[in-house]
């Protein structure tokens, strides 16, 4: 941490800036420059030291250290993390990971046909919402308990693992049963209770950015996830908002790069959300690849014009279909597999 | 609701998004201009019909009826709500509650502390933080239940009602028993379930914008309360995030009279957050007052250098008092009283 | 500046940056912490040198001097300036000064009409477009020299100075001829050609902040006119674009104090375009007041459904003049005049 | 144009509105809902009629035309458009073009040994600034007329057109002399009498996105170049403002398929700008050309660390010459060469 004083800052602030890093336990060193004087300060800084320090008289600025995360930093591990899905390995691994499904489960009958359609066409886990976060009251807010069930029957028939959103703590002891990865939406980000409870799970979490947390909110909140025991976080980008109005959020691929250097942990990417409009979901899929995502996680839907809930945004399966191998070329070109 | 048809949408995709309205148990009437048909929808259309309508082929755009949300609106009342807190009425009366307390509950000597000093200064409402949602794991999570006891106490001795952040819907019979409103933070305005519980208490609710939700997720928000049978809701507007750095946040007080003219409900600023710089939060206030806030919410902190949580925003005594007459100024000016 | 290395930064880079610095007649401080040294820069610093050490191996961050403005800073002058725009004074006095017009010159009737309207009701400087920056080619752009004309013309008759629009910088010896005040326009803030030519006219010139504009942004653009030697320079907020889309642009009042405190120019707020709904207009002009601003501008139409430009913003004269008292009233009670 | 009036609008309300409606020639459908009316406009509306109609008593909304712009639409060409720069075609075509070259030309040397060095990689297209649009006036401004003169020698030796920018309209006549491609900044995006200036000119423009822009804003300043007769028009996405802090921009990727639904118009990529990180330029490139881009512009430095302005941003030969094969890969995987 650094503290960069005002300009007309007095001695006496000064010492008593430095009185205080010293009650923290901490070690400080003075640099005294033309107009302003900085102290830079030695030790494990921590929040809980910055703020109150900014606070004092004749303090202009805290430089915060720059990473408050810690079990979270790629330095922690030295490299990336490889988590597992059911049988599906998700990061450090050369095959990236194809997560699709209906945004809501609506009936056995669905979950079924659309979770086959999308194995056969080349997906490896299957996703699908139980318990629905609708900004409205009046909407549609999932099938809950039965709609884990046809999750779970749809995955005895295929093979293949599911993730589902938990919204509340007190259903944990019932997803976990159903489910084989835990997905916390972007809306619960910074749910810091439920956070805490998917920490104490044994299946793995898929955390959603929250579309206006930074990339260091986001890795904080994976934190808290770490921080209870819970090494498996994968990270998701899923759009932000932004001024722009022509798609329903400005997907960030920056986000890519950026958090495959700052964490070890795997990064996902949600086209479908991030653009919202169907007809452009491929190119931006194609892109997150390129740009290195460890996962895609993209919304089909059977009869879209039916759902009942994000149907402008799912793919239909013959488009589904005509997408992977599109995306198994991009792969290659990136040196993976898909 | 009104549909847009894509320029060469073909006659069978109209007649089939014309049976597809009817489909739903609303009526459809076709308007055919020069390049395009707009079918405009007739009944009372929700957002569970708009997507798959959106998803059909032909389909350019929907236009959705302007208020998704009705026991929000202030058509629904005809005017404004006034909502009790303890003995304070906050919205449709001349006064304005001046809301203030530290952050967080540090202890019980000082909550008492400040709570004596708010009160005479002018402050009717007490507000203090038990559970703390913090962005980092490592962060001051609060007293929880010592911190509401202390809040309780402060409340016997000084008559002023107390209003403290619920986070978990497991804590709320705890928290109804020592608060006299519950707050919900900007991180969980979209944490659904929690609405829900809180719907379903008798306690008013205090309801702050998540920093980058719109007024009308907002307001949608409030209505997932006001669904379960809670009248009681205050919208607290309390900063968003935007590309400027030079804050923390920007406060918006656009949202003061876009907010009063959508609902009935109080609208309650705090500038504390909304600026997250003391030195400007006496300004900040006064422009609140100015742009028609119901109440102010403003941190106060005897010692907020010793802060275990946002000391660089909250006000010390000293100024708290000598902004208290410019505020009473400023609300006379525009015809109320404080 | 404070140079901040990687966590693994060689000997060898930290010696080739610090050789860096003193080829930049600069000195430099070192002080090693536990994970990475820091690197004091003293002396006059500036931008052309930050970015090529920011290059260079080694380097994590640096931190920029906090303040890259020099003649637009508080401490410039060490206090507020004044302004003069024909005979009314804006800064550093009691009084505000109230602007007012149309958002477009559209007839000598129009403007005279308009130009006596305001002033009767208690304006104090006459605006209006001549030369009009239009998103659309198809939208209408401007009387330009008539426009000139016609202002000119509505000076004469009601002694009410005028400030106007420069979009092209061959337009000035022409401007100059008309205008007591030049207006740099939001979408030209960083037109860094005309800011220079503007910062050798003897006008004052009305700067209003780019949508997407810094406060920082903001002061750099005002140095430009500064640099040229001309030192009449007011800052004007006028809304910037966040994803909220409730109302045209978020005013964003934070900007005051913080202007203030930054630097001695004059801050105006022109909560016309910054919100953008007529209905609204009022309750922003009184929190801009409260906030501190310096003066308003409010467009006024006396047809707003006939305007040209921005008709569904401008004030009715009956809301105008309706208002002008209310103004008074917060003016007074923030211990200043209107 | 569509009006949707009030709910309580009144007859006589909606009498005037037809009525001005028909004033301006165009006709009016009416359809009566269950709480409010619509009246749809037929005929070719502008944006000069819809703000004065929304200025009216009774309207509550105006639902414009989808599309503002005509020259620059999709429909307009019925296919995408092809854009020469020299000898290198750009847009419609299987190729990819590679715009490479410094942030600022600096010498004749400097700008020399970069375009061999780009040209050998595999760049078709050079570019660099002659004239530079600085944040602050203290900056450097770039070699002006010997910057050009620098630029068609590197020309004349490589066989390379070149691309510079273009800040004021007084220079057009000397940069014409020199450059193949005209370049409108980022800042001056809606400068609309430089637009109009470069509209008139026989050279093709690269238009930048503002960095606060909507895809609309800039196809709209794309139109005002279009309407003056010059069509060789490239869009360039470069990165656009919101809250994410990690990165200098956020790279807007949706922008590509959008832009090229909407428009015939080839869209060019800067990742350089649009991360504003060296390090991630690479995966940010590879990203663009599989969303769809049409070309890439690259900035290039022999020695960042020296570089006048950008350093940290720029890619060493070493890294650009590594980073072509796998853009070629890329390329490839969606069915282009580069």
């Amino acid at each position: 941490m650094i503290i960069v004083t005002q300009p007309h800052a007095t001695e006496d602030q000064i010492d008593r800036i430095i009185a205080r890093v010293r009650e923290f336990g901490l070690d400080a060193q003075i640099i005294r420059g033309a107009t302003r004087i900085i102290v830079a300060v030695i030790g494990s800084d921590g929040l809980a030291r910055e703020k109150p320090l900014a606070a004092m008289p004749g303090v202009e600025a805290i430089i915060p250290a720059p990473k408050p995360y810690k079990l979270a930093s790629y330095e922690f591990r030295g490299g990336a993390s490889s988590v597992p899905i059911g049988n599906v390995k998700v990061g450090r691994t050369e095959n990236i990971a194809l997560i699709s499904g209906p945004c809501s489960v609506e009936s056995q009958e669905q979950i079924l046909s659309i979770a086959k359609t999308v194995k056969k066409a080349g997906a490896s886990i299957l996703r699908g919402g139980a318990f629905k976060p609708r900004t409205s009251p009046y909407s549609f807010q999932g099938l809950e308990k039965d709609g884990l069930r046809f999750l779970a029957k749809a995955r005895e028939e295929t093979g293949m693992p599911v993730i589902t959103e938990i919204m509340d703590a007190r259903d944990l002891s019932i997803v976990e049963k159903y489910a084989d990865c835990l997905q916390i939406g972007a809306r619960n980000m910074q749910n810091f209770s439920l956070l805490k409870e998917v920490g104490r799970s044994h299946l793995p979490v898929l955390l959603k950015r929250g579309f206006s947390a930074t990339l260091n909110d986001l890795i904080m909140s994976a934190e808290y996830i770490l921080k209870e025991g819970n090494m498996n976080v994968l990270l998701c980008e899923r759009g932000i908002r932004t001024f722009e109005n022509s798609a329903r959020y400005t997907l960030d691929l920056n986000a890519i790069p950026i958090l495959k250097s700052r964490t070890h942990l795997p990064v996902v990417v949600d086209p479908t959300h991030g653009i919202g409009l169907r007809e452009y979901v491929p190119q931006m899929s194609m892109a997150a690849l390129a740009a290195g995502a460890d996962a895609l996680m993209i919304e089909v839907h059977n009869a879209p014009e039916l759902a009942k809930s994000d149907g402008e945004q799912a793919l239909t399966p013959d488009i589904f279909e005509e997408l992977v191998p599109r995306l198994r070329a991009v792969a290659q070109a990136v040196g993976r597999t898909l």
